[in-house]
């Protein structure tokens, strides 16, 4: 076999979450094309000396904002109404040159972090996104952020043709595109800030295009209650009157979702995000009810305002208010596994951002993956690694990154973007932004 | 002034949770001397450029079991019952070589997660113990795992005059030695475990000799049931019907206490520490209640079989169980604001272990600071750094540590401890004791 890359004698996680110690993983042109022991290397291009790493897939982050990487630490304890007093107003405000820097920003702590592609949830300028991520080396699903309901300011707003028209627009420029590693799905910013004729039409368009539509779906009491009130239908039954919920759909959020609406998103074929730190804010989804009932369902950050870019925080938060919430209640010390919950940040994920072939080490699949460096007290000596994956791994553990067969960062070295480069225009946006 | 180390242009993270940029920190001896901005730097022994560094109180934790270091990744999602099934014959199991390598390895997770001081919940061969944390520079109090009831392997058992004296040795032997590093204390595994005698026995000696009783209370609903089962009375009352609960009483858990509890608590004075990871698989310990009430809460891992020893790890763990639970319950999505949660882990759990100097960067206080490798993309820009560190900072991120005025660790290397040899070490004997 002619691989471009021979990662020799490394430990392995393998898509059923066993490891295999002393295997080799061939990688030729974008994928995986063989993993076991004792590959052939004759006529690898690179080899690579695995021992003493875990190859693991990327992870993968089903829900996030580019642009809001200069919030972070903005919005932590802060009193409501954070979304109309602090997001919209900066939201709105972000010029083209912000958002490119902020997706720069936010694809550096990303690849830092093990994660290796994502669902942002758009906002402006998504060509500067773009052209951040194709050359960051990462995968990504992008949209716009769609809104045509009045109460946000106009840069936020279109109506419902022109803001159908602006994201098939970025679907002709960047679907498919940078080696196919960008995808772009339609978006609903929420239910409540868009019409029903624009709702209808987004989900027609993505239906005709094949892509997905990425809406924030129960994320709040007050939005359900709202729902409610304004067409006597939760959220999910509300789409589904219109005749649009089904496996296009990609639910970001689902903390408040009713057992009736869970039936309806099984049945639909819906694939839904939860963010452990954002959500547990607002309260506790029912992560062991929706795998029960077999949705698909990913992990997600909702943007550095929300506790950074790193899924393994993410993971230990998921696990310990799971376990403390629903665990506690039902005497499950085992109501999300470790194994299902780095199942959830990685094929869980890729499911939401309706990708077939990313998400697991195997061959065939893309050569998306990440080397975790084991020989470090905090790791070593385990009785089960599975577990100390979730327990204790963390954004800094992770030395190398590999999307699409190629190198993003080896021994902590981004080789895509220039870290103090970014790092210096940040903190000068980040200066004339928030603290002046 | 003559400083043996002045720390120079860094940030600073005061008493009071406020920043301070380009404060220089003057060290003499074991303490903090100076704080400020341009100190004279004449006389400095080592002059330490502190600049892109956030210089803040070493965390402290709370409750741990260094003992338990060769069980990392061993009970996560195992079913009922873990202590009797596992730990029990694991900890009964323990030969000094085994006791002494786990403290080498636990003293250097803790180093390399910016923990600077620890209250070990004790065990067998603690002079092992005491003296891997004598080499290791870190600070800690320790206690022998007092145990007089039926039910557990006689290694780990001993009649309540036994029990007392040998507790009594162990303070004798390392009490305020190593440079005042080492404090000892009595200590009960559980009140169930324990005689009435025992209990009254072990206040009494902690009375005698002014140290504190480390004590792992209302950690499980199974506990506190068999509590009202035998003696009618909750655990804290129990406490009190023998006259003994006090400020001596250091009540590891404090998940399942009630009201009355509460108030018997804040009444008498007991010191509190919450295990965040390791609670959320039993419950919600009611965190805002007991600083409302004035208690002292300090925060612990719980070793390494529970998370890992991380408190950056266990603050964010804590945060979000909190907030999902008890600020969810009452639309307060500031229940345990960032700067509490700081404080929990650095002055709160300084208040656990007894100790009045350590906790805050402050003259006159002991010199155990750690420093934060600010520029990442992971925490820089940020709107609030107090909260950044909270949300985001993880153990990776912490590059210098010093206690009582002695580098233990510059740029991740750990200086005490042979980190190779100790996790060689490790691995063997792990080999033995759980592979085999």
């Amino acid at each position: 076999m002619n691989y471009d890359v021979l990662i020799q004698n490394a430990t392995v996680l393998d898509a059923d979450m066993q490891l295999h110690t002393g295997w080799d993983i061939g990688i030729s042109g974008q994928k995986i094309t063989a993993l076991g022991p004792d590959l052939a290397a004759d006529a690898a291009v690179q080899l690579v000396d695995g021992s003493g790493k875990l190859y693991m897939p990327g992870l993968i982050d089903g829900h996030t904002h580019t642009c809001q990487q200069l919030l972070r630490g903005r919005i932590l304890d802060e009193l409501p109404m954070i979304w109309t007093r602090i997001m919209l107003p900066f939201e709105s405000g972000l010029d083209r040159e912000t958002v490119q820097v902020s997706a720069q920003l936010a694809c550096l702590e990303m690849i830092k972090s093990g994660t290796t592609a994502f669902a942002d949830a758009g906002g402006r300028f998504m060509d500067e996104v773009a052209q951040a991520v194709a050359d960051s080396g990462l995968r990504a699903d992008l949209t716009c952020s769609t809104i045509d309901q009045p109460g946000v300011p106009a840069t936020m707003r279109a109506d419902a043709q022109q803001a159908l028209q602006n994201n098939r627009q970025l679907f002709a420029r960047w679907h498919q595109k940078a080696q196919g590693r960008l995808t772009v799905s339609f978006s609903l910013r929420t239910l409540l800030s868009c019409s029903p004729q624009l709702i209808a039409g987004t989900f027609a368009a993505a239906e005709e295009l094949g892509t997905s539509v990425h809406v924030h779906m129960n994320e709040y009491p007050g939005e359900v209650n709202a729902c409610l009130e304004k067409y006597k239908l939760r959220p999910m039954a509300y789409l589904e009157s219109l005749g649009v919920l089904g496996s296009r759909l990609l639910a970001a959020h689902c903390i408040f979702v009713s057992d009736s609406e869970i039936s309806l998103m099984a049945a639909r074929g819906v694939r839904a995000v939860h963010c452990p730190f954002s959500n547990s804010g607002k309260g506790v989804p029912p992560a062991p009810r929706l795998l029960e009932r077999g949705i698909p369902v990913g992990l997600g950050t909702d943007g550095a305002a929300h506790g950074g870019l790193s899924l393994w925080n993410e993971m230990k938060i998921l696990r310990s208010v799971q376990n403390a919430v629903n665990g506690a209640a039902t005497a499950d010390p085992a109501i999300l596994p470790a194994a299902t919950i780095l199942h959830m940040a990685t094929a869980g994920s890729a499911a939401a951002l309706g990708r077939r072939h990313i998400g697991r080490l195997a061959p065939g699949y893309q050569a998306d993956l990440i080397a975790i460096d084991l020989c470090q007290p905090h790791i070593l000596p385990t009785a089960d690694l599975v577990h100390t994956l979730v327990e204790t791994v963390t954004a800094a553990d992770v030395c190398d990154s590999m999307v699409a067969g190629r190198w993003l960062m080896r021994d902590r070295q981004v080789k895509t973007i220039d870290e103090k480069a970014v790092l210096r225009r940040a903190a000068d946006l980040h200066k004339r932004l928030i603290c002046n």
